[in-house]
């Protein structure tokens, strides 16, 4: 097991009516801006909950954060956040919203010249200004981490950022939310964590037996409710299973103590900043060639996780490790998500020289877990993904 | 899955060479009392380790914080931060100095004339005094929790307390200081770990997916490295395993949206309280009784555990429950520990009476996770475990 440090500081208050509860966690006085995607909180009702739980408060609105939150956009809030003199952050939304009210949490106590520079220079940010989140679309692991993901639809970019002064003071947990949800986004949710949790188990052995067990059991979840809840979202305790998963998939427990790999998120987002392709699809059309191009390096790992969480018993390693793939792939299927780019835009010639030439430009000579895969390597990944 | 708040504000910093980090997480200007119990910090070499990373830091020393910390010890001890002016305790040891130094935290911010009330009438403690911890023997998780259990001989009760305002600023866990426990205690951590799964865990289903499969994946990882660790107690690898299970066993991680019992250690306690038998050990005297005792209740849980951490394929719920209680009592046989009270003491008459006494005296009408046991119930478990 690798040395690590562990500190997560966001409350989470989970189940039915929990929304009910944001009062108390709310600082007094606090001036609000309640941050939001396309309306759909006011259509199912979240909105209204929101509103009568903090009729004491002082709340500005902000709405019209869409996935892949967008820097400019972000920039008007900003300006919102600075002429109303907001003190707190409420995003209610799903991943995108919350992803957004972290950049305006550091943007608003930003120092600099230019709030793009946290994100171009990936600065890490040690304060915030206070944010909660009411979760709406359980998937990114946002509500309970300290990252996020911001694109520039200008110059076609999709850049990370975070900081140990970006966690949600709180996030609120409510299940009942999934019963609104449409079917491709909760397939969206389950491909997403999946793929999180596999970003930080498909690496190499480093004997921390307890994170792999912790890894595997969200994966064993996840296969077990998806069926559930995609026939019926309105099934209360897959909808629990389901946003709890999403939430221990990446709020930093199983990645402490073990190697990352990431890279397929990092080609993955390429596509969505190419081609708008919703986000978790595009890790399923990447994952299967990364973990073909670089199977060797993974094939333990692939091995145990076809055993421990398909039931794979029979074959050698490699056998089983490659069977491992193919059942990620016929999981991903299994939710109506597609797995090659061809499938989703006729214009995918060129696509991977743009990306390994991007990651050239931005000195990313070797990612992976070993470091080791090259724009070069990058290149034919992307290829093998058409 | 049940409804839930979490927060667990604990910093960890975990793996080798940690504890010259110590610097880094203790504020400036802080007067520190560094608590420690038999001395054993002396002769492995911590102590040494933790001078060393604070030697600009004014420190007072308290030892002699024995295994079920004492509280006329521990009234001594408040008298020493009370004169010397103390700002931050440093508890440097297993669960019972740590455990300890959260009775001062409470006791000295508390406000009430007499500190015993803090136990006596288990008031939840809101804010104590800052203080972190150095892990040297892992079990009873006290290291990333809120609560704690103090003993007090004159009237022979052991009492537990906690509070949102007990947790640890940060916890140092090396898993270098393993090497130098002794196999006695080593086998009690890992009974003690194994445990508090078990009693968060074997309780009724309540579709919590996620929490069931971490807490199998804690008992799974402890059956895994036991012979490992009880044979090597210099094996890095197993003793990182070791640790981090038993920080994650009882870190309110897997205790969120389940049922717990808790009334093998209710039992377990007073067996300490009368004979002064280790803790874990008084768990694994009551485990078999109370299981069987109530079988009805817990058999669908057993059979759960009985196949995903045993394996146990084959059988009726009963038989595979059943199989699960007698597997359970081997490991801990195993690990070298008896699972009967009179293989400790010869005046083992009359236990489960005066357990039973006690427990009516005090108000406790009915335990585990249906609140039904009654103090009849306890008695009959307790003769069961003769």
């Amino acid at each position: 097991m690798n040395n690590f440090d562990l500190l997560n500081p966001t409350k989470i208050l989970f189940g039915k009516n929990q929304i009910a509860n944001l009062l108390k966690e709310i600082p007094e006085n606090a001036k609000i801006l309640l941050l939001y995607g396309s309306g759909s909180i006011k259509k199912n009702g979240i909105y209204t909950q929101v509103k009568e739980a903090l009729t004491s408060y002082k709340i500005i609105e902000f709405g019209g954060i869409s996935a892949n939150p967008e820097y400019a956009v972000l920039m008007d809030a900003l300006q919102v956040i600075k002429n109303e003199k907001i003190t707190f952050l409420l995003a209610v939304g799903g991943g995108s919203v919350i992803d957004g009210t972290k950049f305006l949490s550091a943007a608003a106590l930003f120092k600099g010249e230019n709030p793009w520079d946290i994100l171009a220079k990936n600065i890490a940010i040690q304060k915030g200004m206070p944010f909660g989140t009411v979760l709406t679309l359980p998937a990114t692991g946002s509500e309970m981490n300290s990252g996020a993901v911001i694109t520039r639809k200008e110059t076609k970019e999709k850049l990370v950022m975070g900081g140990p002064g970006l966690f949600p003071i709180f996030s609120i947990l409510d299940p009942e939310v999934v019963k609104s949800i449409p079917q491709h986004q909760i397939a969206n949710g389950l491909a997403d964590a999946f793929t999180h949790v596999l970003e930080q188990y498909i690496t190499y052995p480093v004997n921390a037996l307890i994170q792999d067990r912790f890894a595997e059991g969200i994966l064993q979840t996840l296969i077990e409710i998806a069926p559930k809840i995609m026939k019926n979202n309105a099934d209360y305790n897959a909808a629990a299973n389901f946003m709890w998963s999403c939430t221990m998939a990446l709020n930093g427990l199983i990645q402490k103590g073990v190697p990352s790999d990431w890279a397929i998120h990092m080609m993955g987002h390429e596509l969505t900043a190419l081609f708008g392709i919703d986000h978790a699809r595009t890790l399923a059309i990447i994952l299967e060639s990364h973990y073909t191009y670089n199977f060797e390096s993974k094939k333990e790992k692939l091995a145990q996780y076809a055993t421990r969480v398909w039931n794979v018993t029979k074959g050698t390693t490699e056998e089983k490790a490659l069977d491992g793939i193919k059942k990620t792939v016929q999981f991903f299927q299994s939710l109506g998500i597609k797995t090659t780019l061809s499938e989703y835009t006729d214009s995918y010639k060129g696509t991977a020289e743009i990306i390994s030439k991007r990651f050239e430009e931005r000195g990313w000579k070797g990612i992976g877990e070993h470091g080791k895969i090259t724009p070069n390597d990058v290149e034919k990944i992307v290829k093998m993904s058409y």
